[in-house]
């Protein structure tokens, strides 16, 4: 067997690059990568995600509203769902979405007057962000967080409580899990396939 | 200086996890990563990237429309734009696209009806697929593909002929290079900041 001599310093290089490769490996298991997963302050009060922008869209929406008989809206709002990727590439083998899993709704204002465009609605400035958690750590598994609306966003948000309703509609009407992936049509493609869509969808 | 003998097996397995090290670093250069840069088949024919849904997504609108006159639309589409992730992370430092850099814009047909919805419109399935290349191959230095519209995309688009219009609109009507950065949020804020917007914006 051919023996190579190297450097004590090589060597750790070396180890800190294999460290390294072994931590992109771990994207492949039922949790979401250490480093994509959701940071808390006192517990349980999420840490707004900075960099969420360069997660995954799963879709976004414009003027939905949930209400029974919602008013007509001059100016709707766009509604981006963003998921961190390791979670996402999950997702599309499982159908499943692992432990750590962060989505973030982001809310912008629509305009139709602007440089060339005639018709129709465009994104314009941030107008509020929320974020949907599946962590075991909270005793439904699952936790909802809003950090504001307007210019002015929180970097923190304690979960909403139980009598908030989030989690009681993300039980009753989501068609996988706790999550809206109806409204992501990418995402229900690979549900239906892997058939973790609840019964109706 | 200590020295430590590895098998060659050992230090193989090393010189591979070094260059994937070296590959990850090579984003910051002004060049699109190069598992990023756009593929052609003939020289010039743009192969549709498998991947752009995990790229950055920039932003998206619903039934824009940029012909002076555009009739009402019962089911507008929503265009979805996405961007490789190493020309985002260039433009977000310096406020402009490196070459190679690869836009997609994708359309999905909008449905209001669904679910517990009971206004607005959310996305459907996919009804068109664009993409647009900065590309110093082509005279113009940019480049515009069509992979067809409906359910049965090409696998394949050669570049569009100039008289198209693609790039007359795309140099007279921009604010950042050949990108409507001004229906952009999050880019246009990068551009104000480096000074690469062009007058009027």
């Amino acid at each position: 067997m051919r023996k190579i001599a190297l450097t004590a310093a090589a060597l750790a290089y070396i180890a800190a690059t294999v460290v390294v490769a072994g931590q992109q490996r771990a994207a492949s298991t039922a949790v979401a990568q250490p480093s994509e997963a959701p940071r808390y302050t006192n517990g349980s009060n999420l840490i707004r995600p900075a960099d969420y922008r360069e997660w995954v869209f799963i879709s976004s929406g414009l003027g939905m509203d949930y209400t029974p008989t919602p008013g007509a809206k001059d100016s709707p709002s766009f509604g981006n769902v963003f998921v961190n990727p390791s979670s996402y590439r999950e997702f599309m083998k499982t159908g499943k979405w692992p432990d750590k899993t962060t989505f973030v709704l982001e809310f912008r204002a629509s305009t139709s007057e602007g440089s060339i465009n005639k018709a129709g609605r465009f994104q314009a400035q941030l107008v509020g962000v929320e974020a949907e958690v599946k962590d075991s750590k909270f005793p439904d598994g699952w936790a909802f967080f809003n950090f504001g609306r307007g210019a002015a966003l929180t970097d923190t948000a304690a979960p909403l409580p139980v009598d908030a309703g989030c989690v009681e509609c993300h039980t009753k009407n989501t068609a996988v899990e706790r999550t809206f992936v109806q409204f992501y049509p990418t995402l229900l493609d690979v549900a239906h396939k892997m058939k973790t869509v609840k019964p109706g969808f």
